[in-house]
């Protein structure tokens, strides 16, 4: 029994989007669409005038995905949703960003250097940091890409009640790991 | 001489964004003006068919946060800036969106409740516990906002050269306080 | 019925007694006794040829404290707990380390200042920040107080199973402030 | 000319000496030297019925760590020194508590496994993820040893000062991660 796609969380949606940089207008080509929850904030951020084209290869998370975004955001005309497998490549290019949230992210690395336009933005999103280290030592290699970053996103909530004021006794402390890259000529 | 305003850090705007959930179309009213980092996020997130109206009383920061925009934004029709006290009241209602980046948000809690629509959100940002504590205090007061929420955002930045795969040495430990809530019937 | 005494964390229990500065042949001053955790690790650090003793108010904490000693540690000659008030004062003095885990430390500042010898340090832990602040308040205004310091201790715990090398997914993001003061002439 | 050894910080000092269940009377073996830092904690966790053996290959970090020593310690009969290089081999043995801190701590794991006694702890400490990997791979691997932890020490400080009570602006974000684990039968 497949289980359901992994939910991003708000502190990471937040960052995911302002460190990938989509602007209204933009076209944003996003693998696998998961649960939704990143596609609708990107659907949110690029707008009616933005386009937002999301690989999902397993039928079962695109079924659920498609019933969320049909529910909380009452569909969109601005999403592209394909059964495509991103490890084989790119078909719909260019695109403006790219937001990876899958195992190997790496293996992405040539089909986004023909994808993205120059300038464009490449953001992957990893649990662990062996894949964090791969992803950025193949786009350091490909020579297509600068100003590589990899960051964490943490929230610390708090408390304030009366004169209980401190954080929170837990928190999220880890989700992933956060890659992001501009395309540059070259490579 | 009047030193620049404070900039809020990459790392704020995309969660104060995020947790004001921020939509294209939106009317956002923001106090104050500052540096104009915030206003430009606010622009992007509201896209054409959304305002922002940003409050200024200090002279010198308007102009530089004009400055700014036209610069990395090239000016735009969804702004308007005004030289208008939020302590003394909001004549632009009602507005879906309050951002307060200003030192006693407290203050403004009235006038928020008289200028934001029903399900409208407040966010604002300050540095120290006392005023995020004051805060919280005088919204749960006030009976007319619900859903209060204070945290603050952490990045950690990684470095990946080779097998130097570690954490930053230092990182930016602390900027503000982002109170959340929502404006809800009564009050 | 009486819940039991909180456990102070190891990575506090760590903190408090190196910021402590405590040593072998030290003599220590501890209030609360509480579930005994922090006199233990006390126990440990000054030795045989040291001494600590500890007020506890409370004689079912107090009677736990002592079945715990018992059974980790053995009992100890070197231990003498007391059914003190220490806001009422501090019988045993001089004190070369004092460390206060209750609700109002700054009301043991005169005691302290008077039991604790010249570079003598006091230690407290407490959950709010208003509690550190007045902790820290009125030790400067006493003036018999030196090289203030307020930290917060954090431990991030890894998980490393053959290709998952990751920070654990939840952590436990707050216990307490740890404020230390070093007693110098005056006040 | 060589640069002076690394200095670990004191909150990394803490949770070493905690975390290894450091003890008065207990043998301690130190790799390296480095400035002396972590040598004077342990020799005082030890006690004056203690021990502690350190190795150090490098001449001039040798000397100045005994110049350390005799100026904040004022020497130490429980301390030996030796130019050792544990990569070679431990021939004191057997140790109650095994510290390293040194490049390649997984080449002294079949070194440690003969040394410790049964119980005894194996506390390593590096700067990187792939060698924190690297040690614990090689910890399970060889099956004699048990409670396998790694973790990160974070301390935040805060400043309160009048209203203005609030976390410092910056932090020291990563120094090192501690990996322990306890000698077991086996292996």
């Amino acid at each position: 029994m497949p289980r359901g796609a992994q939910v991003i969380y708000p502190k990471d949606l937040a960052v995911l989007v302002l460190w990938g940089d989509v602007y209204p207008g933009a076209t944003v080509l996003e693998a696998g669409t998961g649960s939704g929850a990143l596609t609708m904030t990107l659907l949110r951020a690029v707008g009616p005038a933005g386009r937002v084209i999301s690989y999902e290869i397993r039928e079962d998370f695109a079924r659920q995905a498609m019933r969320n975004l049909e529910r909380f955001f009452g569909g969109a005309d601005t999403l592209t949703l394909r059964a495509q497998d991103i490890y084989d490549g790119i078909p719909d290019s260019p695109v403006d960003r790219l937001f990876l949230d899958l195992p190997e992210p790496w293996r992405v690395a040539p089909h986004a250097a023909a994808a993205l336009r120059p300038g464009g933005v490449w953001v992957s999103y990893v649990p662990t940091v062996p894949q964090a280290q791969q992803t950025v030592e193949t786009l350091r290699a490909h020579g297509g890409f600068a100003n590589l970053e990899t960051i964490e996103a943490l929230i610390r909530p708090w408390n304030i009640e009366g004169q209980s004021v401190r954080p929170a006794h837990r928190m999220v402390a880890h989700t992933g790991f956060i890659t992001t890259a501009r395309r540059v000529q070259g490579g």
